[in-house]
Formats: C-alpha cells, sequence, structure tokens
C-alpha cells in the first residue's frame, strides 16, 4: 500500500507535532481553541482570534435534548449502552445542510458576495442586493437565515458580532452578512440571521474555509452531545425514550405474491 | 409522548442557559474548555482546572492519520463525500476500551483504589501492590499501561502530570497512579504509564466521573479529526486509499446447496 | 503495511468468491438468504435452514417508527439530507443489548445452558431451573424474555417456533428455550419469551456464533430503515420532528469561575 | 409532540403489517427478498422480479475486506469491540456517490433519459448520444460507468443482464443502458458499465425510485459487513491494523502566538 501523506500531524514515537509545532510545547501553552484553530488554519490565532472562536464553540455546543442531534444521541444511549462513542456518533449523523450545516453554505454565500463586489467593482450593498433577487427569483432559500425556534433574532448573534467588532477581528465577512441581512429585508422578508449565518461571516473573518463552518459545529456540538449523553446514560433507564407514531398507509391486506 | 426531562440545558427562544448559566454571558467571558468542564461538572473550573483539562483535550486531539479514527475518517470521505458529519462520525467510532478509551477503565481502577485505601486504612502503596498481584494473578491487563508506539514512555505524561503539581490540582489520582505505576514496575511488568493511564489520574483529580476518560478522549480527538477530514477531502481524490488483502479461505469449490 | 488475510471473500479483477463459492453462479442460483447464511457459516443452508432465516429476517426487519432505530435514523434524515447511508447508520447506532440485541446474550445463555445439561449429565429442565433459580438470587435479568410493548406473549416467536419444529431445524436450542421459559414460570416471573430470545433459539439451531444474535438483527433491521429512511426523505420536510424537553436542574445563575 | 405517520408499517401490540400485509404471514411463506422489495415499492414482486433483486443482493453484498467500507467497519472493530453496531454503521458511513452508491445518480441519468426519448419522440440512441456528448462537453463523469478494479467488464454486470433478460424483467431501464454503453464507446470513450450502472438498469426496470439505487447498496452490503466484522472480532487481535503515514507538511517550528 502507498503510504498516506499528511500536512497536519507529524506523529512518531517520541514527539506529535500538529502543523509543525510541538505538541508538548502547545499542552504547556496554549488553549484547546488555540488548538482547533491550528488544526484548521496554517497558524496559531491571536488573543481576539481564539477570543472569537471560544464564543462560537460554546455558542453551538448545545441547544437543548430536543435537537436532532441530542434526540439521537439519547435514543442510541437507550438502546445502546455499550458504546458512548456510537450515541455521539448517531447525534453527530444528524447534522447536515438542515441542522447546524448551513454555516457552510453561508460561508460559500458570503465569500461569493465579496468576490463578487470586487470583481464588478461595486459596494458591498449591491452585491447583496444581487444575491436577494436572485434568490427572490429563482425561489431558493439563502443559508444562514431563520431559525425554528427564534423568529425574531437570536441573541447569539449580536453578541458574536459586537465581540467581533470590539476585538477588531470583524472585516468583510461580518460587512457582507450586514449588507446581506438589509437587502432581505428591504427586498424579500425580515427574516433574521441566523446563528449558523452569523458563525459564517465570523469565520470568513477568521480565514477559515467554507467547509470550517459545518466542521466546527460538530466540534462545539460534540461536546454537548457527550454531556448530554453522559446524563441520558447515569439518569434515565434504556428503552425510556417513546415515540408515538399513527400508521397512515394502506389497510390491512391478504399476503400472497 | 412524555416529555424528556434535562439537568444541562435550558433551552427557549429567548435564551440558553447551561446549567444555569446563560450561554451569552459564556460566550463573552469563558472559554470553550470552561464549558466543556461545566457540561460534565456542575461548575465552572479555576484557571488552574482549565489549564488541566486544555493540556488534556490537546493531548489526545490527533496522534497521526495511521490511528484507526483517523483512517477510518479518512476512508469514509474517500468513498462518502456527500457528509462531513459521516466522515467524523466513522471516525468516532473506532474509539472504544482498545483505542482512546482506556481512559474510562482507568479512572474505574484508580477509583477504587483510593476507595479501598481509604475504606482498609492502607497506603497507596499497598493497595496499588494489591490491584497488581490480583491483575498478574488473573492474567488481566491494567487499563491505562502501555502504548502500541510509546514502548518506553509517552512524553505527553509527564508534562500532563508536571503541570498538575505546579498547578496544585494534583491530589489523589495522580498519587494512586504514580503509586501503580510503581508496584507495576516492581510486581510485574516495567510498563509505562499511557496517556489515557495519565489522562484518567487528572480527570480523577479534576473531581469528573470515569465516563469521562472516554467522553473527553472523544471531545478532543473529533478536533482532530476534523482538521483530518477537510485536508483528505480538499487535497486528496475519492477512492485513492487501497489496502491489500489477501484471502487465506477455503480453495474455490461448487456452488448449490 | 501487512496485508491483511481474509477467510470470507477472494476479491479479484476477474472472479469474486464468497467461502469458495463463485459470486456469479450464487447470483443465478441462490438467494439473498442464502448468502447471508453463507457469510455468517462455512456453507449453505438447507431449505429448512433458509426458511428460518428467512423468517427471522422478516420478523426483525421493522417494528414501526417509535423504535430507537427507526426514530434515530429519521432525526437524521431530518437534520441531514446529504447521505442516506448517514440516516441508516444512525439507526444501527441505537441497536445494542438493551435494544435488538439481546439476541446475543440469549444464545450465549442458551448455549451454555446446552453444555452445562451435557457436561452434569442432566435434563434441560434441572439445567434451565438452575439458571432461573441463579438469576433470582444475583437478580439479574435473563436477555430474551420480556418485551415493553408485547406484555404477554409475541405472536412470531410461535410462528417461529412451529416453523422450525415443522421443517424439524428444531433441536436443542429450541428444546432448551421452551425448558428456560417453563423454569421461568414456575420459579420467577411469567414473563413470555421475547422474539430476541426466540431468534436466538432458532439461530443455535442452525449452528451459528452468539454475535449472530446481534449481527442478524441489524442485517433485518437494515432492510427496514433503508424503507423509513425512504419515506422520510420523500415524504417529510427537513426539522420537522420536535420533540418536548423540559429543564429540571438548578435555576438561572450568575456566571463566573 | 405531533405523532408522526408512516406508511409502511402498522405495528401494535398484537400485530406488525408491512404495508398492509401481516408480518407472520409473510414469515411463513415470503422470503427477505420479498419484504425488501415491498419494503421499498408497493407490492410484493414476482418471482422472476425477486430473482433480480436477489441477483443484485448478492452482487453487492461483498467486494473483500479492502474496499473502504470492510476497512473502515475493521478498523472500528480493532479499536472498538464494545459495539458491533459501531463497527457495521463505521462501514456503511463510508458508502455514498463514489463507493457503492453510484446507483442512485445512474438511476437518474437512465429514468431522465428514457424520459427525454418519449417527450422528444426520439430512439433511445438519439437520447443517449445527447447525454453523452454533452458529457464530453462539460467534462463530466457519466455515474455508473468504470471501475477502479475491473478495467474491462465486471462480469457481475452480465450476469444480471442475462438473468433480466431470460426473466423477462428487462424493459427500458436494461435497454437505455445498453444504448448508453454503446454510444459511450462510440463518441467518448470505451469504458465499461460498471454494477452500479446494472444495478440501477435492473432497479429502474423493477419500478424503484432513484434512491433505491444507494438504499439497496447498503441493504446488500451490511450483510458483508457484518460478516467481516465477525471474522474481524473473532479472529484478529485489537489495534492489528497499521496503516503507514507520512508527514509532507511544514518543518518543525517554534510556538507561540
Amino acid at each position: 500500500m502507498d503510504t498516506w501523506r499528511t500536512a497536519i500531524v507529524d506523529a512518531g514515537p517520541d514527539h506529535i507535532r500538529v502543523r509543525g509545532h510541538d505538541v508538548l510545547e502547545l499542552m504547556q501553552r496554549s488553549t484547546f481553541t488555540d488548538l482547533i484553530f491550528l488544526l484548521h488554519h496554517d497558524r496559531l490565532p491571536t488573543p481576539a482570534e481564539r477570543r472569537l472562536l471560544d464564543a462560537i464553540l460554546i455558542g453551538v455546543a448545545d441547544h437543548g435534548a430536543g435537537a436532532p442531534s441530542c434526540a439521537a444521541a439519547r435514543l442510541a444511549v437507550s438502546g445502546n449502552r455499550q458504546s458512548l462513542a456510537a450515541a455521539i456518533a448517531a447525534g453527530v449523523l444528524t447534522i447536515g445542510d438542515e441542522h447546524g450545516g448551513a454555516g457552510s453554505g453561508s460561508m460559500e454565500l458570503i465569500a461569493a458576495g465579496i468576490d463578487r463586489a470586487r470583481r464588478d467593482s461595486v459596494s458591498f450593498d449591491v452585491a447583496a442586493a444581487g444575491i436577494v433577487d436572485a434568490a427572490k427569483r429563482d425561489k431558493t432559500r439563502l443559508p444562514g437565515f431563520g431559525h425554528r425556534v427564534h423568529a425574531t433574532i437570536d441573541p447569539r448573534v449580536e453578541v458574536l458580532f459586537a465581540l467581533a467588532e470590539e476585538s477588531r477581528v470583524a472585516g468583510d465577512g461580518i460587512r457582507f452578512a450586514r449588507a446581506l441581512t438589509a437587502a432581505m429585508h428591504e427586498r424579500l422578508k425580515p427574516i433574521p440571521l441566523n446563528i449558523d449565518g452569523a458563525l459564517a461571516a465570523v469565520l470568513v473573518d477568521l480565514g477559515l474555509p467554507p467547509m470550517a463552518g459545518k466542521l466546527l459545529f460538530i466540534v462545539g456540538r460534540v461536546a454537548g452531545l457527550s454531556a448530554e449523553v453522559l446524563e441520558e446514560y447515569t439518569r434515565e433507564k434504556p428503552m425510556r425514550i417513546k415515540i408515538p407514531v399513527e400508521y397512515d398507509g394502506v389497510p390491512p391486506r391478504q399476503n400472497g405474491p
């Protein structure tokens, strides 16, 4: 078999290095959030960048046991108590474009909008208006807007943006997200930017690639899933979760080919 | 259906609270590692406790793409590029008692040893000797000792213990782990404490339950898996991973019932 | 890297053989159930054995969307529409000793009982009484008995046993399961044998190893999960599943260390 | 919470019905393959349709332990021996458009081609030529063609098509797949139809929806994964799988922000 190459971790019997940084030194001087930044970037973060990434990871870590990710993890504990990894994985598997993962699409949208503004030498407002008008015409949904619980505004969004602005991390990502929100309200519907969209704007300003929108949601959410799994395991009985299902298919009939 | 109860997160349209702490305030003032501690404990950590948990999470985050967790995640990217969550979950699923999860068994062992020393009013050395002799007699392996790569000593162990001691987090957990290592060398085999065992000793001193040995390994490792998945996705072609397999079963034969 | 060995499948550019049988011939002459038997045994089944395995796989394939496996798979579709494999895997992960997997423990119990009867030269009734008395004394639950829905008797059990008897597949496995059920009723509680226990008895008579109790449940259930996933995907909207959760932890409090 | 609706299974304490058919009767009279057809269709198959579905499920069940699905499942057993479900799920998660799942895209392609031929009143040859020319122009790959092992022709393809033709199941799906293969050879490259493409053609003729291309691959492959997991568990030691990885990233450097 061919040897696999990797640019991330250099692991041998005597050392582990992440992007060239000695893990022993990182353990002594850095935070877990520094390492998460380093793993997905090519350098360690500044204190302000670390502050923002901490806020993002905290903001997405848990949203209650009724969220699909937590519910699936608890269902797995309910039926399979042999593997904590299995329960966490079941929760992770519910994360996609529809739950937690809209940050990736939102990052692509923001990045494309910034690029277009530059290429066409137009303002962010004009570029954002173009995106909203296209979505209106094609009846597509813009990722990063709307939430089934927070009908008006998710308070985490303003906290993130305020942190980004006071620490001067805020850049084109947040500026474009604000332009997009304004265009949305004026030209389409007053749907607020949601946590995925806010996270996306900040991650663009942190210089992370679009896939990080989904990946870092997972990294944060796994911390919450882990605690939910621990609680379900230690506090509840197996098979305690009962979901009522109603059959609305064909009536009883004879078997046979 | 019965409503589910939860003691961890209180999530509503206007607020999210983790163990009573407002998430908006946590986002502004705490680190992700603080939140991880809070989720698995019932309070926020002291700065020294946070420092130790940071070191643990950094220490387990990645050990190279050849580890089962990373290899499985990369295989999933290789065949299924539709879901980043699927790839991370595939990696998580390889984590168990044999890979990354020995911390849980080690925490139980250490906690039981401390309890026995107290109950029987004997020293940690005597209690540790009893555990090693029992393992020798029953030919069982003690979780937290030995590593397929680090034959002598994993340098992460001493870093963790030094951090714990200088920050005064070190307590009975580390003291008992040291007693156990000494008894192991004297009475059985000079096998070193591995990273799972060191992590277990520190987690006992942080007041976390045995399941945290496995859960926090997963929380840390997911950060590494996320980066490995990002790299495999952006740098490598689908289906690039080829593993040579040799058949050593029965020779060709006729079908038929 | 070392080449992996395998005794099951011999796959090359021109042929695939399963335990020496040419897949092309199997495709033309055998059923999927024949292949499932062959993969877990070392030969193809007789027609009677195939009939029993068909009945088992049909019996476990689906038990409604409220079962943990189906509910978790549907939650995954609800949040992550990018990967059908992710949804099926989420369902599979809920299968363990507590849901669907009791067949393995039950097979071990039945096999151990048969062995003890032979070794001690006692009747199955005597050996079964010993097992029930030990469970009563140690307050342990016997795997394969009881069901949260079928309080009295699961009708699938009698169908399986009748099929096994009329086709003369029934042997010591079913005989011992019957002895155990009788001992249970007389000496402990009138709890009926459940589908896992019946499946276990038949699988023992088919000469399959205890792990098959769990594995073949999964093989059967995946057929049901696949259909549930297809329906959720094509008939329901994303994020339609809402589960009410009530917080019963500590009251709101101030943040800070 | 709202009750979930389902059109597939009606499960109560006394009965289980699949699309109206009593499971007890199905257990006595049908095969597992009949049930798989029923679960994904709205009726039981004819004997010829069952024969084809058996051949498909057998054909995809296993392709050796080096395939990503089997390798990931075995890696999971290697590190996590606590849950057979976890190992099978790890294998399932590698199945996507790039591994095993091309059948879905191929079914969409074939269905679209048949529709176009009808709508435009042209022959299948003309419609197929249009698809191949578009792929050539846009430099896209057609799903269902090519295989990393079978450079020339996968012998399973001809077996499937011969079975379909002699049993008169073959219809527009196989006819269009043949037209597409011919157009491919004449106008682009002599790449053979692969097993995913053949499976797709037959599934179209069985009246199954495009998602079945991926779902039924998973149903078949899980049988193989189950056997591979059983073998890895009973024959091999934990952590036996070592994959050589080479680091090609940045050289060692100083830590620090």
